[in-house]
């Protein structure tokens, strides 16, 4: 690779300089010569609730200006072996989701091309869905580690079947994944039914509770994981909800009872060594996050997808 | 009419108490013995810049607790003449214009089969379509008097022709409105381009400027409005970013250098007497206004709108 | 039962349409065809530092649009075992303590009468007076199971008994519990004496500090719980401020260092069984709470209470 | 006099070092060697719609460090003339208005004794009746320049006669003013009837609404001030909801459709030359002032009336 | 001119997409084939009460994508007339101001070279004097159009001749500008001294104040300043608490009884014609801006200063 | 001791009353008479992302109204044993960090020759070096005990030496502190390199990662605090962002993944009988601290600090 595109150095010129992008990365719109691209996707039409999620990547380039390169949990210098960007945004067409779904596929598809890893930063867990038709047209179906408090598994809301809680069966569905080789970790909160839950393992998903996974260790997840996924390829879907809404009340759909971004950072280190295609992190709400904890929480989320893909780098080459 | 539906009095229980309706009004879902129905229309897809007006409604109707019966401005005691209900808000899908559009034109069309005048809380501004159509369903094509800094006259957004800034282009080729007999009243704020506003004069619609109002007293405007608007039917629309930014801060799409909320008292006023048969008041958007200005601003203009209705009973038993 | 009252179907409206009642329950002011009324008690003249919790059930019904039907800690769908409604809020006369107690004490009364549940939204601490007195009125002398970071047992404040600290020590010298067979949980924080907690131990309660409970299993609370309320009949009174601040920053007077929602989740889903006549949650402070979070831990706690209320009905009939 | 206190110098040291006095005014609890006196009178009780107004005093001072000892608009060094300590906060008893208006009475009176100017900071009005209490015992019957978007002149609410609304109704009562000498200026909003503005005419006020007031300029008002007022002893009260809630969010009560500070400021500084023994300023509440203009401006109008103490002092010798 | 710069297309991709820079211009650090360059100069040490503006740049982008090409009030479209890009932030060094210093004189004097007008947006106003020391080194000593609460021409604070607060003296005494034919507009507020505003008069400056300012028309200033500059080399400088706070809540040293925002835009518009060879933008303090009103006032001025740049470009070919 | 300072009794006066010192002290600027002062030192200037800790000692003081004298954990009446004052805050020099270092040094210094243990609040990390110099200058070279997320051991930021960052490395390379009987507490997040531990480690300091901390109990703390600081004279210094963000969101450069206060206040509490001479809490930034979860936090922490000095006292006599 002959060009190598790295953060500004934050030693030299303070991190309140400049023209916010992801970690001070560079904004180039290049898929040549760069490992992952960090890219928003401002869509949030298929949100139910609470909406704004369009400005989710404005505030997560903001604070992820506090990020540093070198990463002591993982003990990796990022950029020693990756190079990347902040790619910028995806076009969409608010208020209109089956046009920004092929618009996304579209603008995504040209990157995947290019073996470039994609780091998604939603916008509403609508978008995973033409993340995940890009990724299947490029991969074939995938493996799904999907970080969330609510499987997203309903078949429609007020008969819709594209929303942000429909896209985990839409998946299925379009065989964009293979549940029974997929893993979803996190759901908790009241339901609409007592078969809400059974419908994602009626899917094929494996389901993780919330109530589960406080009983388990960081290990004990990697193995459940692994167990699942193998070495398929994996795209992983981190809703920020997964948070406890003290850590991230800027969301749409908070639940209660959720996990520290202590506990978060530890479950997503244990991804190293698998397969890792591409991610999102979705559902950060700005105008609820007066004291901005949530991007802080996304920032810092997606610097360990980053880590990873660097991890991957050193240890396997790719 | 043989029941009266009023306030509760606030002098026997606090403004505090009690489930938040419409100025303490009762919920109630009729559509016989009344003369208005204040009413929510939650729907903020067709918004395409800050969004989440879905939540103006709830907002518009917390702050409203503060009104009481009596207008010294217009010395009226409203509900001597009149009788009123919080309908409630209608149903719609988010994330998908057109079905909510349908749902809305068929539930507004209810209220209006009883001779009930809507007094509609959006909601961004393409709530106004429907609204228009349910109208023009009943009374034909009526004038339209718009309060506004933006003229929303714009032929599409990205491609799409149902959005909050394409709403008066449509309502003149549907047929909704007479534009040769509606007014525009506020415009301001910088442009896409020259042809901007010609565009809602070449539709037919008279437009006074923000620069041009400043320069008009509430008479000279009430002259204006009743050249153009004569007897006909009138609806009124007022998007809250007619307000400057400081006094309506929580809206979508702010224009600095607008007006106070004295200045839009006095021109509400100002619409005695006209044969009014429907308002709304749009763009009011919560999770942008820390201090509630917006709201108590909105539930004041609303106040207004149901004077005017409690005047015309007053003044011409309609 | 020839009448079920239960909330709006949300797969069918959107949760943010609609007049904002508790959990998106009908609001009807009746004491027939139900199990448990929701009812604000907007009053907060006792409290003695931040204030402004008269705002609290308008704050609390709004974040409770997110709650869903279906407990699956419980494995429990809710209204498939009962009926109830948002009964709205009781009338109080703000500035007048004495007056208000007799007016919450007659509103309550009437829903005691039809057997009744009463969940009750404060409003600060001091309205629990009356709520024990309407319940020792019909009920004679309960347990009390209570949740808080302070014993609220103090003699007096400025020289006044009736504040919201002093609640718990008029309760027992009005014989409305009996101390020793209730237990006050999460006591923490800095005292004005060493004599404090001595104080709620010498009227006879028995005292789990934040501490002691730091060091229990949520089993081992409910053991404690149990042995001390038998089969009496239990009201259970839980002040927002049990929660550590940063899950519950909108409350008068928080004191760090104490628990999770989580684990208040899973302290109040022991108390299945026990015989409850009534709840309250109280000191939710709006103007304090720019994220939400205490109004939607508020609302999950109260959903709980709902809960317990719906499984008492299934496994034990009443 | 010996001693004189005069505000620490903010160009030796930061105005944002220091313990947070009004206007950086020794904080000195004497009621010797000064002219004027600032008191915080942090008692909210008689408030009937949003509260907090308790911690007004502790905003107004925050915002206080910002000023500077000389008035360019009275071309007065405040210092020159007069001397002035923060006395600190009287004692209240929140949730006791009785209680609290007899602790306060006493110690204004103290201060009075001494021949100090009051300038007392709510707090919200209920506090002017103690106020008026204390003058009148130390000067009989006085005049009152009130500022206010709201007469107070009500009877009762909820039965009881001692609220925020009802003070210039007692005041009357008790013989403390002199209405037919007084004068009420900026009422505006909706009423609860049409009798609402008689009542305080029928007590012999003269009544200046905001309507009225947009129409004249402040030597009109001063006119119409003096006119009234001659040569009495003089109270001013300035209710901060006089101001528009843009201007002023931080408050119970507001109206919409009120005065910029500009204008206030303007009518406060023709208040030069009456006789004026003491004044308060209402109504702050600082947990709806997000961006803490309604504390800022609160601080500038209570420096205005210092101006007025120090331009009697250099003007009059008194 | 081969190539031409201008802000991506809000019609074809919305205005919530893409990296923040200004007006969504295109983010190049070039000098060449641009008439003008936005410009960020993030440093605030200079600051003696609130603090923050480091900020300023950011927020001010944030807003600045409301902002459309056609400016209706002097009926030009921008980019017909000239090319533009966001440059970026200069390099500061935080907490050092003479270091600082050297470092903005020497990135503005890069940009200077070109002829390019440099578009800056502090920071605080300690900024303008390197702009000042860039701009005299290019022009020699120019006029300085200065809009501001304050005149900034204190000898020194603290002891420390560098601050914003000494700006305008040194730029006086290092001979950047000429006072004689310089003018300083909306002087108000305390001063530490009736000699303050003096002062600034002593150094050759006029100085409008905002009690003059309030009784001229735009026509009034435009012809003051046009007096007072001639066909001089002009440098603009606006303070943002020019505005009102409620305009301009988010600023370090706020000073009540201001001007609109409608206001500015007819002051800063009657600048056409003059020889305009930079401008700044200083104290936007984003964390005291709950409601983003002060950065959507900045952007909007900001654009007006564009607009004069595209103005004289079309005017007079420069 | 002749006189004992204590705080005004809160259950005579609310604790809402009063101009705002430190857990409601006498405000004297003595040195005689007392064990403690608390001082302000209200300096940002070092800091080198988000700024405004200057306003750090007003929002601690006025969060610690809410503190009682009696600490229950320790089992301690802190004023039985001991006397303590709101002695103020330091002056500074806002801009200029040598010159503020100097008069830091100084005023500290004054209290240091009268034995009083300083419990300093800041202002940015930077203010530790003067206080360590005052320190070293009266007791020679201390113990560190240092709690924090970051090391603080850089050489340099942009080449400056006196920053927030640096702080530890000066302290060891002066002489003030012996880093090899120090500890650093809670370090964690993104490092700039693989070296930032190691530098400390370099420096002699011994490394206490968050990650080592999540494995220990607060004894296994205490064990290594003590094996390291023996009866060494201890400087504590406590930087806010030792907690997570969402327990201290108003912070300068917060990292994810840390501390609550629960477990802070375990720690801290095992300082008992340490050879305490000195603690400062700092990096309380207010204008980011929308729920004031971080003041109170920082109040909190203080508090201990004073319990510390008054358990010394009871046991040991000093």
């Amino acid at each position: 690779m002959s060009q190598k595109y790295e953060p500004i150095n934050s030693l030299s010129s303070p991190r309140f300089t400049g023209v916010r992008t992801f970690m001070r990365l560079p904004h180039v719109r290049t898929e040549e010569n760069i490992d992952f691209a960090v890219v928003g996707v401002p869509f949030d039409t298929g949100g139910t609730y609470a909406i704004g999620t369009r400005f989710g990547p404005e505030a997560v380039r903001s604070m992820s200006a506090l990020l540093r390169p070198y990463n002591p949990a993982l003990k990796i210098d990022i950029f020693e072996y990756c190079s990347g960007v902040d790619y910028g945004d995806f076009v969409v067409n608010p208020g209109y989701i089956e046009d920004s779904y092929q618009m996304i596929e579209v603008q995504l598809g040209k990157l995947l091309q290019h073996q470039v890893v994609p780091i998604l930063i939603g916008g509403d867990h609508s978008v995973t869905l033409p993340h995940l038709r890009a990724i299947a047209a490029k991969y074939g179906k995938v493996s799904l580690v999907h970080f969330d408090s609510h499987g997203d598994t309903w078949d429609s809301y007020f008969g819709k079947k594209y929303t942000h809680g429909t896209v985990f069966r839409r998946a299925a569905e379009e065989g964009l994944v293979d549940p029974s080789r997929s893993i979803q970790i996190g759901l908790r909160g009241s339901l609409y039914g007592s078969e809400d839950l059974k419908e994602g393992e009626n899917l094929g998903y494996r389901i993780i509770t919330t109530d589960m996974l406080k009983q388990m260790s960081p290990d004990e997840l990697r193995e459940a994981i692994i167990q699942r996924v193998g070495d398929n390829r994996v795209f992983v879907s981190f809703d920020i909800d997964f948070l406890d809404p003290v850590y991230a009340p800027g969301t749409g759909t908070p639940e209660i009872g959720g996990f520290t971004t202590y506990e978060a950072q530890q479950f997503v280190r244990k991804l190293t060594g698998l397969n890792l295609v591409g991610f999102d992190l979705v559902e950060v709400l700005p105008d609820r996050d007066p004291a901005r904890v949530t991007s802080l929480a996304a920032a810092n989320i997606i610097y360990e997808f980053i880590s990873l893909v660097a991890w991957n780098k050193r240890e396997k080459g790719v």
